[in-house]
């Protein structure tokens, strides 16, 4: 994409941002930290503790206030936005509320720091606070065709490294898990990833721990090991999980993944535009309560994906937003028998008219590799 | 360290933090993301959307809300903390909620998500907020002897780097600065850091730019790049600068970086305890004024680092704050002439009785590596 067609959606960005603005009676934006910002103005605030804020009012031009020291990062288009570099000594929450003035609903990042958050409360004691993601997260969450391409060109990156997993071309038994976790990462930037998010390496009773941290445990002969791995290409994420295990797993193995490849399978199936969120999750659950592993499956079906990597739509009881064509998530239903094992499946799905879309392709199946 | 004297240095640091939140009238601290949490109970939450906040008490045994699917990662002393997990349809924000209870002086961690600060503040609308570090800034900001030892181990594996940059084992010219910046990041995993922080690398007129996001220019001959890298080493960072030049430097270069080189000598010598952290910074910005290149040091002389890569004690202006022994700080004044070039050089420094003490090792010369 040009610079030129960029900007342009970026500004077509900024006015369905506005209308919504409008709507919700939003008088300010205040974005620092998160994917808002960038996907906006295309510059990602550095996450330390000198504040980066674009203050984006419903009726006035938008302003970033950056530290002047970060100031040439910015490639910045003046019609876009105006530039307010701040030095050591200045206060830049002061300018922050001077550009809000006596604006009173005022909706800052979801993920700008509690310190920012407390001192702008104190600069503006009139006015209200909420989250930016009431305004931002129903639009972030509709990929256009571009956005689904980048998320296309990552997932294919990420299954090129799923399928070196699955193959065996990456070495497991012998090696610990933060070793194997370092190679996915290495793989994945390899395939063109900028970035490393993530590399869970959950080797025999770690398989059953959904957010292990790869660790000094050795993989052996005879165990499953759940992989979840993603990272950022071209500014959008990955996010992928399979289950391999080393040597011919038991059938009591056998049958927990034979419940859930259904599971997840039906989930996708069942993602379809219009369905409410919480039903996707509903099927998984059902699939894997009739298979009798219900109490094991300890979290949600699914998060959606875009330049974050967990954002709207979320599939999980209790959200009934209904599926619309463009959004883009996760279905990973997992089972976990605590201390003993369990096992993960993920893919990424795009909901489109014509149905769901998973844009992984590596093989379902339980993968076996040489011992 | 056993787990055992770890488990005691821990709890002897949430004595001292119940002592200052006596002192302050804080009744109770609620530590989500940053340093303070890992600093007193060993566990880092992740950077998530699922909130997990440890609820410390001035008079009750602290409680650990953890996401359930989380809860395997915790390796945790009963001791210490209580543990409770939330299921993805519970509310974490109620439950530390309840756990708050009618105490009304709250201060929450520094960086947890704005989201979490303003659905606390619904939840608890009598109470009054501020930040965790007024409580645990200080008492971070002075090193234990443990603690020393370990930002020692991570300086020395940053220094291994170093050397290689600038005795040339490096390559530069030819490359982007983004490829560069990778190959620096495999260089700290190589000499033992578990995770990069950043790695700037910025050649030719990007030298001018302090935080220079690495990317697609390449290298040429005859310019300077100003390279900036630091990982985590045992839970404790690294933080260096060397400048390198890629053939012979014309004269009006010296002249500018034999001015930085004195400034950051000079800044150094000036570390001694009981001298406010502004004076430090007001002695390299002297030097740098009288060489004529005033207006082009646009940053503080440096940073805290411990657990996190920017913490107390700050050396700028308006911290009138007196070093004290076992404070550890970056000295790293730059000069930036915007759109020709610029330099940069930085150590890390521990104030001790017996004076400060630098504990990077890398020749402070301008290097000269073959074009």
């Amino acid at each position: 994409m040009s610079r030129r067609v960029r900007e342009g959606a970026r500004a077509a960005r900024v006015e369905r941002v506005r209308a919504r603005m409008g709507e919700l009676g939003v008088d300010a934006l205040l974005l620092s930290l998160g994917a808002d910002l960038p996907w906006l103005t295309g510059y990602e605030a550095m996450p330390l503790e000198r504040l980066t804020m674009l203050v984006l009012p419903s009726d006035a031009r938008p302003t970033l206030v950056v530290p002047r020291l970060e100031a040439p990062r910015v490639e910045h288009d003046e019609e876009l936005f105006a530039l307010l570099p701040w030095d050591e000594t200045d206060d830049p929450v002061r300018l922050v509320a001077d550009l809000v003035g006596s604006r009173a609903s005022l909706s800052v990042s979801d993920r700008t720091w509690a310190t920012f958050v407390l001192d702008l409360q104190d600069s503006l004691p009139a006015a209200r606070f909420s989250v930016a993601s009431r305004v931002t997260a129903p639009l972030r969450a509709v990929k256009d065709d571009e956005e689904v391409a980048a998320l296309r060109r990552a997932a294919a990156a990420a299954d090129r490294v799923a399928t070196q997993l699955v193959s065996g071309d990456i070495a497991l038994v012998g090696r610990t898990e933060a070793d194997v976790s370092r190679d996915i990462g290495r793989r994945l930037v390899a395939e063109g990833h900028q970035r490393v998010n993530f590399a869970i390496v959950g080797s025999g009773p770690n398989s059953a721990s959904p957010h292990h941290g790869a660790g000094g445990r050795v993989i052996a002969a005879g165990e499953p090991v759940v992989c979840d791995f993603g990272g950022t290409f071209d500014s959008y994420c990955s996010d992928i999980t399979r289950t391999v295990f080393t040597g011919a797993p038991p059938p009591e193995y056998r049958d927990l993944y034979s419940v859930l490849e259904a599971a997840q399978a039906a989930a996708v199936d069942a993602a379809t535009v219009g369905t409410p969120c919480e039903d996707v999750d509903a099927v998984a659950r059902r699939l894997i309560d009739d298979g009798g592993y219900g109490p094991h499956f300890i979290h949600r079906t699914g998060h959606g994906i875009g330049l974050e990597e967990h954002e709207d739509p979320y599939l999980v009881g209790g959200n009934c937003e209904p599926l619309a064509p463009g959004h883009a998530f996760s279905v990973e239903p997992g089972i976990y028998l605590e201390g003993r094992w369990g096992a993960r499946l993920e893919d990424i799905v795009v909901a489109t008219a014509a149905g769901p879309e998973a844009i992984n392709g590596v093989d379902h199946g339980l993968a076996v590799v040489e011992a």
